[in-house]
């Protein structure tokens, strides 16, 4: 009964994980990849929506913990926020190594081959947590 | 038996949760708050810790879902990469009013007083998942 009703527990948590998308162990210093894009036609909701998309074909990398996919929020506008930019992607890895396997991957590869054109500057943080 | 059962089970999972900093519920379209910190004094290892420790006090603000303070990581210096920051933070919230919240908070406030001195340059990203 004891092993049954752990196993219950057990199958419910995993279960459970999976659908809040926390099925992986959590990263104990997360390498923290942001980077900011600004568009050739910042009008074209084409352009961005074609940019978007493609951001979203990275999340398929196995060594992205965590991928958002974001646009400007409507925050208050103040001196210190910078509101030029685009699209931006933020991307957690386990570590450097992690990061490194993305760089290379034919996915983003693929991505950098066919979104490329849209863009006319990118911006990257590099951080890790302290 | 049967509510026993399911009561540990809940038990099990609330705590493995709570282990996992997830015990909240996710955020369908969380408002990402991005500041990066230039230090007056970017060799002082001392100042640097000071700015860190503040930052860290600014988890207790309620609506901040996940915090991240990080510094400057180790990964390949190219030229879209901007190195030039000290210290990052980065929050998640549920949305804009969240986020106004944070920022009238008075640990937001005592925050800003106690460390602002320590700091020439502030750069903020607010965005909002797509």
């Amino acid at each position: 009964m004891m092993v049954r009703r752990r196993f219950i527990g057990s199958t419910a948590l995993l279960g459970i994980a999976g659908i809040f998308g926390f099925a992986k162990r959590p990263i104990e210093k997360p390498l923290l990849h942001h980077v900011f894009f600004w568009l050739k036609n910042p009008e074209s909701e084409a352009d961005k929506q074609k940019l978007i998309a493609g951001l979203k074909t990275l999340a398929a990398i196995p060594t992205i913990r965590h991928i958002h996919v974001g646009v400007l929020a409507s925050t208050e506008k103040r001196e210190v926020v910078d509101t030029s930019w685009d699209v931006s992607e933020l991307m957690f890895f386990d570590d450097e190594a992690g990061q490194k396997v993305y760089q290379d991957h034919p996915l983003h590869l693929a991505f950098v081959k066919n979104c490329s054109h849209l863009w006319t500057k990118v911006l990257v943080y590099d951080s890790i947590d302290v």
